[in-house]
């Protein structure tokens, strides 16, 4: 029933929603649901990208950020539910995470995300990104561990 | 775009699934979907239990309950993803939580819960624990913020 990291990776890699738990300054736990894509190439790990877009948002000087800066542990989860119960599935990212504007983008682009970078690949997962590409900033998440669980053993 | 408590709780209580985050004794973020109930009643606030039940787990020693033990302060979070963006919409509730053995789920039967307590509560909402009931223990969690947005204003 626990997933190996490679089954872990591809049941999260393709869900189009995942939950982004931070630690807020005072250690009180934060989550919020994330658009994001996975970049996951031989020799340079497991990334997560999410950026901060449209969507709507209370501040643009979001909670999320703000967690990441204190405390670069984040944890993402993908999870599917079913009224048949032995059709469960959870998915779980641990990694570090860092907020990159836009410069740092075009860093990250050419050390982890080849050309594309990530905010086209996120246009390129995403249709509505495509219209409406976000403005950033980016979370990236270099994932450490895999952690998944299966009702049916995935 | 911002949900008040009242839409945000009725979103939340309709929901089959949330995802709880929790924060480790070292400070790093935690995250598992759950099963929950959503008890609210006039004069006792908002109550949130969720069991720990026979859906697979990697030990009965959970991190969850460690973390809650060290740092009672958790999040719950809903949420609904649509391939159409402005179906979009996401609800969470902060709060302190308690891990609740065999007579502390009968004190907060009569506590908060009344006649029916947290377990015959989820029994009742979830078909799948009348068949086998949650052994327990049971979170319990005292919600006292709601936040919540949806992309059509819900």
């Amino acid at each position: 029933m626990r997933l190996d990291a490679g089954a872990a990776r591809r049941l999260f890699a393709g869900t189009a929603v995942a939950r982004l738990a931070t630690v807020t300054p005072a250690g009180h736990p934060h989550i919020v649901p994330v658009t994001f894509v996975l970049d996951s190439r031989p020799g340079q790990g497991d990334w997560v990208y999410t950026a901060v877009d449209h969507k709507p948002k209370s501040t643009t000087r979001l909670q999320r950020l703000r967690n990441i800066q204190a405390q670069p542990r984040v944890a993402l989860l993908a999870d599917h539910y079913a009224d048949d119960w032995t059709q469960l599935w959870w998915v779980r990212a641990d990694g570090d995470a860092a907020v990159l504007g836009a410069a740092d983008v075009a860093d990250v682009a050419d050390q982890a995300a080849g050309a594309a970078g990530p905010l086209r690949l996120l246009a390129a997962r995403y249709p509505q990104y495509a219209a409406r590409p976000p403005a950033g900033p980016v979370i990236a998440v270099r994932v450490d561990r895999w952690t998944g669980w299966a009702a049916a053993g995935g």
